[in-house]
């Protein structure tokens, strides 16, 4: 007997009749033995019809009034859920977020600070099935809260963390972590097995099967989570926390190549070469919780001018060049460039520790394709390049061949 | 300065633009200075969605169950309607049924058992503006629970007498109650006054303006009501305790003719005349929580047999006949004779309590068009008579007439 968390997204719950497949499957797991919590999300589309709503009704809106409206679309496939299980022959009920309760810090993006299992116990020990909305729960007076977009992969690692589940398996349209987008690579494979490092890497940069959020969540409390399809009946990945002994032995050193077109490069021409100039360009965009990223500044010779370029998400380049322009004079830079033909390419493994070739690789391979590397970035397990996006499908193609993760021809 | 709950249906809130309209009809009441708590349906056709959902999921559901769906509807208004006072620079909040609480007897029907208006008397000293969804409350173990049908109507008197308003406005899609249907008589008149027990008259048999539900809760705390248009800026119609003094001496003592087509005729022929024949065929149908109404026996010779009339809501028919079916061969009548094509109009008036000449104008105003009256029944403010259904428009306008009730034409 196995405690555990199943989760179903959007285009899982979207109608009756895939309600009625969810349930299946969680029938299944309760007919092995196994403990079972449900975390749902709201039909597909229908979070995005209300959101439109509140935008509609006013410019500028009171989160806790949004959560009130947004929060409602979890809570009517629980209920379904409940009610389809219930008509199979299963003991099921839903609990909402402040039923249980789930504590949430805020609204509209708050955090989760708590979830009180006591009632979950109960359902446990009369062999019933609990049904969770994802995306929300009860701030400390009272009102509903949700937990910003996504945010139900979130909440069903949280719930697997406080009742102290074996596994969290989050069921999606996708049947796994592939080596890299198969919609670029045909050849791309399937994983088994990735750490949470590498899934965050690759979800960092670009590779959207879960929530980061929910994988540093499940990271932090070393709970196996596995991404599995809820409509191919197939085995997925899991997500865990080291690959030891025969299985890391025989591992690719890269696990695979994500790539990124929400960042956007900016450049600013003619900065001075004196003490402080750097900080007073990076001080206002961290004011503004502007993300920044990849920077590269070129060696000014003595006393001349150099020009730094850096990366931002594309979302928030308008206001990056914003607050940029509020410091121009002060800094004395030139002009603000920017461009948003710009790809992020990243190989992530952990095997790379200890592997000094894996960027000497990655630009060998690109240059042998004449593609121009823009900025550079790397951590421990990860090599980034910025390079233009019409190169995109290609580098991913050459890279994952390079780095040996294409899959065997099945003929 | 007056304490005032506005109710606005799901003809009013469907869509943003429409919410926007009633926004602006609470900013005005709360303009005036006075305290305003409003009460909101769901957007129309909503709740029909969710209900079809459930039924979808199972044919038979858990109504725990499916109160957390289709509380949802509600949910959502309540936040738009708040983000749009807001966006208009009012301070609005919503509170759920289970924040407030509004405590439920159960679950799908629900009866509400109290509300507890501590958060609202703060809400007003504060000079804020509450809203809440209508139709639903919590139970005593703190599940979402639902009122049935049109219990946002319930909702908003019960709100109103919990704390002490002194007033409920229905707003609604028609501008008050009418002298009868004006889609029958064109002559029909707008009521400017009616009493609670006119009105529950009038409900009863069919004029759906208000739940009967939420008149006989004002009535019983004796809380002004009025019905009014969201859309037309006119004044609509005041259901009050009694019309006194001057403009009670003016009134007509017929206020309104009503008909209902949903009451279906049932006669058993061959009933023996013995004690306890009648009973024995009541039982059962009380027992299924079947409403009788204009019982008729024919007047037996000693020791022969009649026939018994009477009539049932046309959705219970099915239910009734087989009732009676079960109780046939004990009983000994022979046969069950059952009649759908028949309606039910009602003469109302508090003034008929002292006027005997009501029940006698109906007859020979009916007589004269050869109209047969199947069954009669009566009460101290209401003739009603059973007629065939093909007569109705005839019926309704030659009775709204022969009371006086035609509006002047305005040539």
């Amino acid at each position: 007997m196995a405690r555990i968390v199943m989760k179903f997204g959007g285009t899982s719950m979207a109608g009756i009749e895939r309600i009625r497949h969810v349930a299946s499957l969680v029938k299944r797991e309760a007919e092995r033995g196994n403990e079972v919590a449900v975390v749902v999300s709201a039909m597909a589309g229908e979070t995005d019809r209300l959101v439109q709503f509140c935008r509609e009704a006013a410019s500028v809106y009171d989160p806790r009034e949004y959560d009130v409206v947004v929060a409602s679309g979890e809570q009517v496939t629980s209920g379904l859920l409940a009610i389809t299980l219930q008509g199979m022959g299963l003991n099921a009920r839903s609990y909402m977020g402040w039923q249980l309760p789930i504590r949430a810090s805020g609204h509209a993006t708050g955090l989760i600070e708590g979830i009180d299992v006591a009632v979950l116990e109960r359902v446990f020990d009369a062999a019933g099935i609990a049904i969770i909305p994802g995306f929300q729960g009860v701030t400390i007076d009272g009102a509903l809260a949700t937990l910003g977009r996504g945010g139900s992969d979130t909440s069903a690692v949280a719930l697997a963390a406080a009742m102290k589940a074996d596994r969290c398996d989050i069921y999606t349209d996708v049947d796994g972590v592939y080596t890299t987008d198969p919609r670029i690579v045909p050849k791309a494979r399937k994983l088994d097995l990735v750490t949470y490092e590498e899934m965050l890497e690759l979800a960092s940069v670009g590779a959207k099967v879960l929530q980061t959020r929910s994988v540093g969540l499940a990271m932090r409390y070393r709970l196996p989570l596995q991404v599995l399809s809820s409509f191919e009946d197939v085995p997925g990945t899991m997500i865990v926390d080291d690959i030891l002994g025969e299985a890391h032995m025989e591992r690719n050193v890269v696990t695979g190549i994500a790539h990124d077109r929400n960042e956007a490069r900016v450049t600013l021409v003619g900065l001075p070469d004196r003490p402080g100039a750097v900080a007073a360009v990076f001080g206002p965009l961290a004011e503004a919780n502007i993300n920044v990223d990849m920077i590269v500044q070129s060696v000014p010779r003595a006393g001349e001018k150099s020009d730094l370029t850096f990366t931002v998400p594309t979302a928030s380049l308008a206001h990056s060049v914003a607050a940029l322009e509020g410091v121009k004079a002060d800094v004395g830079f030139t002009e603000i460039l920017t461009d948003t033909n710009v790809v992020k390419l990243s190989a992530v493994g952990v095997g790379m520790r200890s592997n000094a070739g894996i960027a000497a690789k990655m630009f060998a391979t690109l240059a042998d394709r004449n593609i121009n590397i823009l900025a550079i970035t790397t951590s421990e397990i990860k090599v980034s390049v910025l390079i233009p996006e019409e190169y995109t499908e290609l580098a991913v193609r050459v890279l994952h061949t390079a780095y040996g993760l294409d899959a065997e021809d099945e003929a």
